[in-house]
């Protein structure tokens, strides 16, 4: 557990798959891994310490997986969202921040609409940081999560191929997971209709595919994203019945896939659209796995940083 | 208090007073007097425990009541509601049901503007379930603290003739008192405009009328529902002067009522309208009471539930 | 810290500066001081009690200082706001509050939009009351830390000139201010539009002056007072490029002042409108100060209420 702190790789905030090393992501995952294998066991290591939720877009799961892992640390939560306030308006960002870091907060969660938003707090604040999802930029603590149940249910990364198929160019989770999963040896293919595929995305060195049914073989892992209908000026693609057919993973795209995949979603589902209900509730959906290992992955980071360098 | 367990009587969750037995009441009540009489002592027993109130209609009293009930036996409260959420849109109730119970809380308390939905979710999840009022249906915890409140000040509930007033028909809170009280052998009137009264109300073995003044001598306790003014396509009477004539307790109306009747009334008061100021303000009323047993009923069904048959 | 009870002024509720004594101010700062100084030490002293924080205003600054304030104590934080609740809506503010008082609370916080709405509370409940803001009113907290932020600054209170600029008549933290700092010996003098200056000021027993220019070198403190540019009904000077110029605090009016002046803004800032960035920044302001002393003043005020008489 001792390489974070050695490598000296950004050991105060958590802002992006980008910025992590393969050590990092290894001590984050044994410790998440520690967390999940030890009993709730009363301790007041925490008992002090106060957990910011600074929230500028609704959110439940997230909040709620950053809100009981804290309060499962024995630590405090404070909510702060962007409608809670009517005086935030008309403050900047930064004096918002500032002004909670007067208070003396342990651990400041932002998630925020503006990618980078983070990045800047942690330029002018010396409280820790975690980013609970910037913009389209990225949402390393899901990346975290996605990689803790992949290793859990495949017993290793390394080699694996995993398939992201869907909003590519809009998903913050899409980058989070291409950055660490390649870092931890894994091969990535995204797919999608052109539209939703960023043009500038073989700079990532992933595999490209427009028709699910051409690569569903390939992959070790299926990762679907979720559709978001609420934001219809996203909507790129000529209908949601023509998404399905090509982009939708059903019980029949699922039976050229290998014998062993595993089937991923972020949450919440859209049921019948990117995902039907028959194979997120069958036998290779991890989904559920996923939420509860986001629970001890946030444990795991809010110690570590909570403990401000003493990490056991 | 063992024997809520011997008789296994759903001892999971608490949906309805349908489904509790009259030993299911007798050990709940006799907990929360417990709590009543103990002064807050520290206890660690909690101290780990996470309780989800999961709100689909907005509540101050019910929500603050389970959240200082669960804080004060030491654990933790996380709130969801509906409004604070663009994620839950779109999403099944189950998604975001099973979603919660993969971070392992230890309680979930539903409040949901559909008849069953705590039903439901009780069949889909192994999660102790609390039902915090479903639509039309029930209310259990309030129908509890309002059977607390008339042992407290009769000194019993068998033999008693309770009378409910108002707009039965839409209340869950008549309901659940309908169930609870007839099981601990009270005998039950119910007033209200014939518009207000459920055809079927005669299944249910209560007395009917129209009239409260034809009735109010014959109570030993009178239960006021609240008047959904806010909500009104409901409305179902001609005016509201006419029904506070009719159906309005006054100090008037309360000379015909026997010396030692007892006013209770769920709130939010509608001072002149259901009650009058000087009748819910009067020597009869045990209105704060009823809240005050909130609380501790509250604290009794949670720490029976976390204690996971463990009940001592 | 014995004056407070010796004297009993008021020692139940914090209702406004109007209310306390200079022992009582004191006696709060000493205590506030000495949170300041203490590094977070875990008790089990509040462990068991629930502070209840009802805002009928938005607010994330007051609210999250208080409960900041309240779980480094140890104690447990309800927030209720009105927007939360459709059930207050009907209810009037007594039953509210008489409901919350039922469920045990050790202190009620209340943030109204009326004038007196927490001296109304305090003739009808036993629960100690701080009010976090009243309508024009009062702010009390806010003068207290203001003046702690003072005496760290300075040294002392007794002696200097306050000056307060702004829209001192719909300005709670102006009024505190007054009544605060005159007990504990300055002189003020408040600066603003003869729109924004309540006619009968006079009464106060403070300097007046339309022109910060004119005073700002008298001034050994200057207390910027925010511009409510979102309530678009209470602006009353012919435009916001003509208040700047006047009234609005920059490098260029910072130099007729004292070498050893401080800088004070209750937040959030509207940079470049009331305060130039380069001032609200620069090595006079003392505004982050202010924040960090809120949470020490509103944990020595809750501590002292919650421990009921027995402060050490």
């Amino acid at each position: 557990m001792g390489k974070l702190l050695d490598k000296k790789v950004n050991p105060k905030h958590i802002l992006g798959m980008h910025d992590l090393s393969r050590p990092d992501i290894l001590s984050i995952l044994a410790l998440a891994k520690k967390f999940k294998n030890t009993p709730k066991a009363p301790t007041q290591a925490f008992s002090h310490k106060t957990v910011v939720n600074l929230f500028f877009e609704p959110s439940t799961r997230t909040r709620s997986s950053f809100e009981i892992a804290t309060k499962r640390l024995g630590a405090s939560s404070i909510n702060i969202t962007s409608s809670s306030s009517s005086t935030i308006k008309g403050e900047t960002l930064i004096d918002t921040a500032k002004n909670l870091e007067a208070m003396n907060p342990d651990v400041i969660i932002i998630r925020h609409f503006s990618s980078g938003a983070p990045y800047v707090l942690s330029q002018v604040l010396k409280t820790p940081i975690i980013n609970a999802g910037d913009g389209f930029h990225e949402h390393p603590t899901q990346a975290l999560l996605d990689m803790m149940t992949i290793e859990e249910a495949k017993g290793k990364i390394s080699g694996l191929t995993v398939l992201i198929v869907g909003d590519i160019a809009h998903s913050r989770v899409a980058r989070s997971n291409i950055y660490g999963l390649q870092k931890m040896g894994a091969k990535i293919i995204v797919c999608g209709p052109p539209t939703l595929i960023p043009p500038d995305i073989q700079k990532l060195h992933v595999g490209v595919s427009h028709s699910l049914k051409e690569v569903v073989s390939k992959a070790d892992v299926i990762m679907m994203l979720r559709i978001q209908e609420e934001r219809q000026d996203r909507i790129q693609f000529p209908s949601k019945r023509e998404y399905i057919k090509y982009f939708g993973l059903t019980l029949d795209t699922l039976k050229q896939a290998k014998k062993d995949v595993i089937i991923m979603h972020p949450g919440p589902l859209n049921r019948g659209v990117e995902i039907a209900s028959e194979v997120a509730d069958g036998p290779y959906s991890v989904i559920l796995n996923q939420v509860t290992n986001g629970v001890v992955v946030r444990m795991a980071l809010l110690s570590m940083l909570m403990k401000a360098g003493k990490i056991e």
